[in-house]
């Protein structure tokens, strides 16, 4: 099967311009048929702050009253995804700006309320393979905001890791699918905070000593968690790496089952 | 050839939660192949008053500066388009909200500066006809936002009409095109301000006329000559009509070469 490449990266990177001019030309050198999902972040925030609209974080999660999902839906579907749309078409990649409401390519539901009511955030099902793949071979690169809808005309604010896994399974009926988390260091470390002391190649096995070892913890646990689940799903591949590398994933730390 | 019907309405229809609901339930049920341009409009202008931008209109058009490009970005693009899409997407449409922008659906150059500098301001060369074709022969009901983009990584604030136009005319390559312009009244009026004197059907020859007769004049005359252009131009028809018409196309007036 031929590959595709989904790249994930956080809205940190879109939001200086520095960053975003180089993750934007990096993304438009990867070689083949690829997907940008973009998370939001810090731009939601600083726009809800000039709006005297409160930000409520909860475990690193938004609260989306009415007023905040106005917001993240004007700056992650608006805002932030246009201007990518329009910088990546200038690199001559024929970039589609969609949501998961778009097309209804993200399935999901709203999340239930239980100890904490986050308001209109959607978990992600499913993404859809037939839509994508439509949208791939009609030559599109899609560029996906972290939104999707209920299904009864309500528009959720939802996470960008999940959406990428979502959209990388489901281009795993079609593709070879290497799914690229982008953060902030160069990989999965040997040693916190020694960048050079990436850890090349984690499979299961070797992921459970890490954990036996205390090398993987805390925040990595459930990032490396979500790998394996996409590998599971049929994804070849899941790089973790810096937005810098993205023109040589041999960098970073590579996911395999 | 198919019929395809490509509708425009002003951004005041969207700003009302009565008039949007009727609007998207007419929408919906138009049968067959159909596309939805929209507008902006006030709504950007509320938002720029809440963020302490200021908004300048010159006969009738926004200045667009840095800042005012950033708001008609988040409303027209995010946040009007993207609630318009859960919402058809809740009535059963499969709606794909875009810009001319996404795919490089409607190429477009920045206005430029003459007696009045508008800023980021599109003029609208022409619609991508087979990209338009391949979206809708994959089931997308495109939805349109009035920006689109320069080919050098900026976005334009464009004209719904114009825009409606162009695609129309694109689309008229492929399909039968109903073009249906919304905006406040019956029709265009033999006499005005009496909404019964709807003149149902306007030729070329009646439309001078009407004209020397002094009954089209002001902004009609624009709007008439728009249409008569998208006429010239491969489109079949084209209907004046008010929103609330949209599921009996028959009223309106029907401009016809």
């Amino acid at each position: 099967m031929e590959q595709i490449t989904v790249v994930k990266v956080g809205g940190k990177i879109l939001e200086d311009e520095a960053t975003l001019q180089a993750l934007l030309r990096d993304f438009a050198a990867i070689e083949g048929k690829k997907v940008l999902v973009h998370g939001g972040g810090r731009s939601a925030t600083k726009m809800a702050a000039r709006l005297g609209v409160e930000t409520t974080m909860i475990e690193g999660r938004r609260v989306t009253d009415d007023a905040m999902l106005d917001i993240v839906t004007m700056v992650y579907g608006g805002l932030v995804n246009k201007q990518v749309v329009a910088r990546l078409q200038a690199c001559g990649i024929n970039a589609l700006g969609v949501t998961g409401a778009d097309l209804n390519l993200i399935h999901s539901h709203k999340r239930p309320v239980g100890a904490v009511d986050y308001g209109w955030v959607g978990d992600v099902d499913a993404a859809d393979s037939d839509m994508l793949g439509n949208l791939i071979a009609m030559g599109a690169v899609p560029v996906v905001a972290p939104l999707t809808h209920d299904g009864m005309g309500h528009l959720l604010n939802t996470n960008a890791d999940s959406m990428a896994g979502a959209v990388a399974t489901a281009l795993a009926r079609l593709f070879d699918v290497r799914l690229v988390f982008c953060f902030e260091k160069e990989g999965v470390l040997e040693r916190e905070d020694d960048d050079s002391s990436v850890i090349p190649i984690i499979n299961l096995e070797k992921y459970a000593r890490l954990k036996a070892d205390g090398v993987v913890k805390d925040g990595m646990i459930p990032k490396l968690d979500n790998s394996f689940d996409t590998l599971h799903r049929g994804v070849k591949e899941v790089i973790i790496t810096k937005a810098a590398n993205l023109t040589d994933l041999a960098k970073g730390t590579h996911i395999v089952l």
